[in-house]
């Protein structure tokens, strides 16, 4: 499917420098982009680019217009960054295989369902009494609401995602494939060395306009609920333990897990693999770099870093063995200092 | 729905201090409990909260009868969080929708399965040929239970479980979400710069009592089994791999690896994020920290940890530049207190 | 199921010592083996397991030959560790149960989906319009095959596998359950505190004779594909980002993140729990340990490692404190050496 410059600026705005009849066959990086190609350059710093590619026009800054419009047609825009996100989403819409919504037949929901208008529930889906599923929702095949959950407006899960009795999520929410919100969350009381299971009666509440990644679990909290504010986004294979609190805006990458009862703040970030220890609370604007142990509350906005620097083995193995005797060399250089304090005493 | 704490004390014991007709409808944090919720305190140094809480009734320790006595009702019980744990157990079977445990006509049972009495199998699940489910066992949606797998009594089974060939799960356990019981474990010869397989001939046998978190894998052994002991729990997202050995009551958080035949003792406990590498054996009543990395057995009980600590950014770019010095600062340390030593014995 | 020392070696080669019509009723490792069972020993340093093992035969290299012969049968191989490879290979394809292959009843296939011969397709899978599944391919039940997405021949998943439109899987691989392939990468345009979705217009293209453990995700590229080159193994729960470039016989351990652009080598391995940054290279050949975070890209082939060293929590707890003091120790050591030379200065 194709394109022209025109059409893209008619949709989205920003200064159009060429031809308006220009084709546009696909978006494409810079780097790879091939005629009939559309591709950005968000900064200055990328300007290098510009004379090397071979896309037939480019989404620049006013910065760039002038080398950008030397060398073909371009769109100058204040963000190209911002630009090209929504080109993608105007691109998507554009380009997608239209489809009736429709229940599937094979899809099985309870009559005490309630299901709202203009809702796709793909095949094999489960959908149990008392669940709400707002107008415009889209679903893929082998999803299961739990008994008494809701889906807001326009909310898209694609397959296999399971969301558990009672829980709620919002408008415009985008869940992914091998999503589970509402697992019990992780509680046990020790009882003569064995576990006595602490129910987990409360559920998770989920605002408009969050992505979750696949495989990402959220579970349910104990008594009150686990609560994932607006436009929060998690990446693939995140685990969000229960009663945790995430503040609006905030995104985090693969493979973090936070732990019971840790309450994030909004517009924070959290690296991939970074591990949030429970009962914290991290402040607003808060960023967690990625393989870090957050292992204390953090009241400041700011950056923080906890990860080993990476080395060759050999190197790393003579730096982590004298690791282990820090403190000791920490309280021989006081001794030495003490001793060179001593001796320019004597010798004055 | 609602109780009464005379009801409660009926049910789970401990001593009544008010009116055992005081209507229960929730159980609540303490800080957050409301009128007609019952909180409870476990320890003395939360006594603070009795004062504030608007909860209608505490459970609370003997040491704590005075003050709690003062403000309301109360039950004292010698352990509150071990009562607590057993009224979420008492809460969630009274509260619960009765539903009468039937075999879903769009559950797929082959003929040469065997299935208990009062089993309960949800829509779209398989079960293959030469399973065997025990009494009271009951599923969610979309779980597949292999050929000639077997599950104890009044085990449950959430949806999209997959319980793969020949593997056992105990009685009285519970799967979430998404687990994944004998996958391949991860096993190759290398040949010329290639992964030759080496097929993975074992199962997974898992005891009694045991709970498996959302999305957590088991891997079956290469020619033994992956054995996971009675009691044992796992939070979300574990990867457990091949020939790995579990001992009792062991609980793991979330997003923890054990590397293949990796043996871990009884009643020991892993932190979030933790991996604890193969061959390995981990004595019973370790603990490892969260973020931490297991490179060696382990022959005493105790609390180990490895994590570098969480640091503004910029005080750790610093200390990590340095540390990739440290084995040269040692060494600089040293012929530093060498000509101290040299000097003073000058001096004298 | 059983069968005789003479048939293995008929099948895989070596040379046979002892009676070809010794009964072999199993594969076992050499601790735990048994009579009638067969086990192998692929190094020098395991000789000593040799005389203890209560194994019918054994397979050895030849420099123990003359050791395992004069206890029993033995199998004399180049490469004992490589022949029991194949050996668990050809026991597999002669003890697997023969089912016809056949499209479940209960599974969806669209009319527009092309499905070669030999497939079997089990129940409640759904395959898309414009689907490609070649011939020979096997999946269990559960699994989604989007619209226009392609399998090579002789490829299995197992059940629950989601490939997202579009993607592509090669020939004779094995995607273990609960695997996603095609979820949209993580990719947001910040404005104005919020997250602005960049539509994933990629997709994700597998090579042949790839192996990808459970509940794995990878993503779909933004533009351009997501590559993942032929022979590359993966465990379960790894999270690969969106454009990410994995080359050929790479091998990665469970829990590890790969972020979005990463271009990893071919012969790579990667520890459990390692995490790859964003936008970074590693050449081929680069031997990642567990846990570490790859900061950087890695220009030489080679063993790198950052990982904090585990201790006793005690001397940990010393040891951190003291880290957080490093970059300072390391100047007063600097200022302890300058007083030093100082004083000998004047000691001359």
């Amino acid at each position: 499917m194709s394109t022209t410059l025109g059409s893209v600026v008619e949709a989205l705005g920003g200064e159009l420098v060429g031809e308006a009849s220009l084709p546009i066959s696909r978006l494409a990086p810079i780097a790879s982009a091939q005629a009939a190609e559309l591709a950005f350059v968000a900064q200055a710093r990328y300007a290098h680019q510009i004379e090397s590619t071979r896309a037939s026009a480019l989404i620049v800054p006013p910065s760039l217009q002038a080398v950008a419009s030397a060398r073909g047609a371009c769109i100058v825009t204040d963000d190209p960054y911002l630009y090209f996100a929504r080109l993608t989403q105007w691109w998507r819409v554009t380009h997608a295989a239209v489809s009736k919504p429709r229940i599937h037949p094979q899809a099985l929901v309870d009559p005490a369902a309630s299901v709202g208008s203009g809702v796709d529930v793909g095949p094999f889906c489960v959908i149990e009494a008392g669940a709400t599923v707002a107008d415009g929702v889209r679903m893929g095949a082998h999803c299961t609401v739990g008994a008494g959950a809701s889906i807001g407006a326009d909310t898209r899960l694609a397959s296999n995602v399971t969301l558990g009795d009672h829980c709620h999520v919002g408008e415009r929410c985008l869940l992914h494939a091998g999503v589970v919100i509402g697992a019990d969350g992780f509680g046990f009381a020790p009882h003569k060395g064995r576990w006595i299971k602490i129910e987990q009666l409360g559920a998770v509440r989920i605002g408009n306009d969050v992505e979750i990644g696949a495989n990402t679990c959220i579970d349910r909290g104990a008594l009150d609920d686990t609560v994932i504010e607006d436009g929060v986004k998690l990446d693939n294979l995140i685990q969000i333990g229960h009663n945790v609190h995430i503040g609006a805006h905030s995104a985090m990458a693969g493979c973090v897990g936070v732990a019971g009862s840790a309450t994030i703040g909004a517009h924070c970030t959290v690296g991939g693999g970074a591990i949030v220890l429970g009962h914290l609370a991290l402040a607003d604007g808060v960023n967690i770099s990625a393989g870090t142990v957050v292992t204390r509350s953090i009241n400041k906005p700011g950056h923080y870093t906890g990860m080993f620097p990476i080395d060759d083995n050999a190197s790393w193995e003579k730096n982590a063995a004298s690791l282990k005797q820090l403190n000791r060399l920490r309280e021989r250089l006081k001794a030495a200092e003490q001793a060179i304090a001593q001796a320019m005493s004597k010798q004055e």
